[in-house]
C-alpha cells in the first residue's frame, strides 16, 4: 500500500509512533528466537572469559551499560566499558586473551567499532556482535553474532532497535549462566499493558514539561540505562538540554544546578536500584525541582508526577520503562512541533572513527 | 596571619582562587615525592595484572577516566571503570584475580567506594587507593596506597586534588611501565605558564559566557576526562546546564541539540584526541553553535573563543587543560553572584552508597 507509506512518511512522528508500538510484537517474535541467543552462548560458555568489555555509542552504548550491570550480578565477571579511541586514535594492542568483546551497534555499520572488534579479536578476544543488522561489516568481522531481529526501523531516533537489543543482551547473558530465559516469557505482555497504562500519564507528562528547559534524568542500578536513554532520546528528538546522571553521582555535584527550573525524570522501579534512589529524591525534592517518577515503584516517593509501570524482575525492568520514555520524547517533540522521524542535523547511521 | 585566613573566608571564592594558584608548587613537591609511587608500582607490576578497574564518583571519576586511557594506551591493558552498585546493591562477588583496582577518592571516605574496594580486595584484587586522605578508610581497607599531597582543601569544588590526583595516576602508570616520569618533569613550569598566559582568554570568556544558559563541553581520548571534569565543575559552581559528551558520542545524536544558543567548549590539544575532533567541530559549527576551543592546539580550529596552553605530551595535556578550566567556573560563579567556595546544596565529602 504505498499511499499509506507516503502518509505515514508524510505525518511527523509517524514512524517512531509505529516502532513504539511495534515492540511487544517485536519482544514476542524474539523470545521464539531463542535458540539462536542460546547457541552463541554455548560458544561463550565454552571459553570460560573472566573480563567482559561492551563498545557501543549512541543509544547503543546505552543498551552496553545494561549489560555490564547483568554481567557483573548475574554472571559476576568484571566488566568494562569500551573507549574506542584508546584502539582507533592510539593503537592500543591489549592482551584480551579471556575476554569477551561484545559489540553492541543497530547499523552494525561505524568505522570505530568495527576496528575495535576486529582488533580486539586479532588480540585474542572472543568477539560478539550485538546488531539488527545481519550481515553488516561488523559481523563479518566478530567471531559471533546475536540477531535483535528488530525490522527495518525508518525514524532516525532508535526505539525499537534500542529495547530490542536490551531484550536481546538479557537473553545472551541469562543463557550463558544457563537460563532458558523463563523470566522474560511476560514481557511481551507486561510491554502491551505498560504502552496501555501509561498512555494518560504520559500525556500529562507532555503537557507538564513542554516548556521545560532543562531536563535531569536519573537512575540508579538497571534502570541507569533507562536515565541515560531518556536523555538522549529527549535531546535528539525535542532539543531541550537533557542530563543524564547516576543517582549517586549526581549527589557528587551536579545536585547544585538542581532548582525549581528543573525537571528531574527519576527511574523508580521495585527492587536495589529503585531503593537507593530514596536519598537521591530527598536532595532534589530539597531543591524544589519539580519530580517525574517512573516505574513500578514510582507510587512509593512524593513525586509530582508519576508514570507507573507494571511490576517485573529488576533485570528486565529496563525493557518496559523505556517505553513510556520514547512515548514523552515522542510527545514533546510533536508538542513542540519537532519531526522526531527526522531529527536535524542527524542520520540514521553515524560514523566516526 | 588568621585576619588573612578570615579575609580569604569572607571573600567568594578566595579559597578556590587560592587553591587554583598552588598548583604548579603543588605538582613540583609530587614529582620529588617519586619514590613513593614508584613503590606502588614495584608492588603492582609483581602481581602481573592482566585487568584494570577504576573506581570513583565525581571529579575523581574523570581522573578514573583519564587513568583508563592511560592504561589502555600506555600499558595496553583493557580497563573499566566501576559501577559501584553491582557490589553495593546487588552484592556481586566477582572473580578479581589478576585484577587491579584502583580506588580514587579526595576524601577516602565515601561508604561505598569503601565497600567496592574492601570487596575486590576479599575477591582477590590488587587494591590500591588513590586519596588525598592518607588515614582515611579506604586506605586502611585497600592494600596499598598513593597519598596525592594536593594538601587540605578548602572549596568544596575540588581543583588541586583533581589535578593532583590526574598527576599521581600518570606517575603511578608511567612507573608500572618502567618509567621515572621524565615526562612530567616539565608541568610545574608549564603549568605556571599556562596559568600566567591564559588569564585574559579566561577573563574574555567569563563575559562571553557569563549569560550562557547551555554549555556543552566535549573532548576525545586523554581531554574527554577534562571536558567531562569542566561540565561538572561549571554545574556545581556556576549552576549552568552543562553537559558533557566524547566527540564521537556528539555526534550520534546529541548535537540535534546544539544551536545558536549553545556554547560548546571544546578540548583541543596536539595529539590524536584533538585531531579526531575535526569532524565534530565541522558538525557544531554547521549548528551556528559558539565555540570556544582550549587547548595546545585551539588554534588550529576556527573556533569563535580560544583560550591556548603550551605544548606538552598529548597524555599529559589534561593536567594543564584543566586550569583554565576550573579559572573560568570560578569567574563565571562570581561574575552570577556565587560563591563556588560553598556551592549550594553541596558537602565537601560525599556520602553515597
Amino acid at each position: 500500500m504505498p499511499e499509506a507509506a507516503d502518509e505515514a512518511n508524510a505525518r511527523p512522528g509517524a514512524h517512531m509512533s509505529a516502532e513504539i508500538a511495534a515492540q511487544p510484537q517485536m519482544f514476542a517474535d524474539l523470545l521464539a528466537a531463542h535458540a539462536a541467543v542460546a547457541e552463541v552462548a554455548a560458544r561463550i560458555t565454552e571459553r570460560r572469559p573472566r573480563f567482559v568489555l561492551l563498545a557501543a555509542r549512541g543509544s547503543s552504548d546505552h543498551a552496553a551499560l545494561y549489560a555490564k550491570y547483568l554481567t557483573e550480578v548475574l554472571l559476576e565477571l568484571p566488566a568494562g566499558l569500551v573507549s574506542a579511541s584508546s584502539t582507533t586514535l592510539y593503537g592500543a594492542r591489549p592482551d584480551l586473551r579471556e575476554v569477551l568483546v561484545i559489540t553492541v551497534s543497530q547499523s552494525g555499520g561505524s568505522p570505530d567499532l568495527v576496528e575495535v572488534t576486529r582488533t580486539a579479536r586479532e588480540c585474542g578476544a572472543t568477539t560478539v556482535a550485538v546488531t539488527n543488522t545481519p550481515h553488516s561489516q561488523l559481523n563479518t568481522v566478530a567471531e559471533l553474532s546475536v540477531d535483535v531481529r528488530a525490522g527495518a526501523e525508518q525514524a532516525v531516533a532508535a526505539t525499537k532497535t534500542y529495547s530490542a537489543t536490551l531484550l536481546s543482551l538479557y537473553l545472551l547473558v541469562d543463557a550463558v549462566r544457563g537460563g532458558s530465559g523463563a523470566a522474560a516469557a511476560s514481557v511481551p505482555d507486561l510491554a502491551s499493558s505498560t504502552l496501555e497504562s501509561t498512555r494518560t500519564g504520559v500525556e500529562d507528562a507532555v503537557a507538564r514539561y513542554r516548556f521545560a528547559d532543562e531536563i535531569v534524568t536519573t537512575g540508579r542500578g538497571y534502570s541507569l540505562a533507562t536515565a541515560s536513554e531518556a536523555a538522549l532520546k529527549l535531546a535528539e528528538t525535542s532539543y531541550v538540554s537533557a542530563r543524564s546522571y547516576s543517582g549517586a553521582d549526581l549527589l557528587h555535584g551536579p545536585v547544585a544546578a538542581v532548582d525549581a527550573d528543573t525537571a528531574v525524570l527519576a527511574m523508580i522501579s521495585s527492587g536495589h536500584g529503585g531503593g537507593a534512589m530514596r536519598e537521591v529524591l530527598e536532595a532534589v525534592h530539597a531543591r524544589d525541582a519539580d519530580l517525574c517518577a517512573i516505574g513500578s515503584a514510582a507510587r512509593t516517593v512524593g513525586a509530582s508526577h508519576r508514570i507507573e509501570i507494571p511490576e517485573c524482575a529488576e533485570e528486565l525492568a529496563p525493557v518496559l520503562e523505556v517505553l513510556p520514555v520514547q512515548r514523552l520524547a515522542l510527545g514533546l517533540a510533536l508538542a513542540k512541533g519537532e519531526d522526531p522521524d527526522h531529527p536535524r542535523g542527524l542520520r540514521k547511521e553515524t560514523r566516526t572513527r
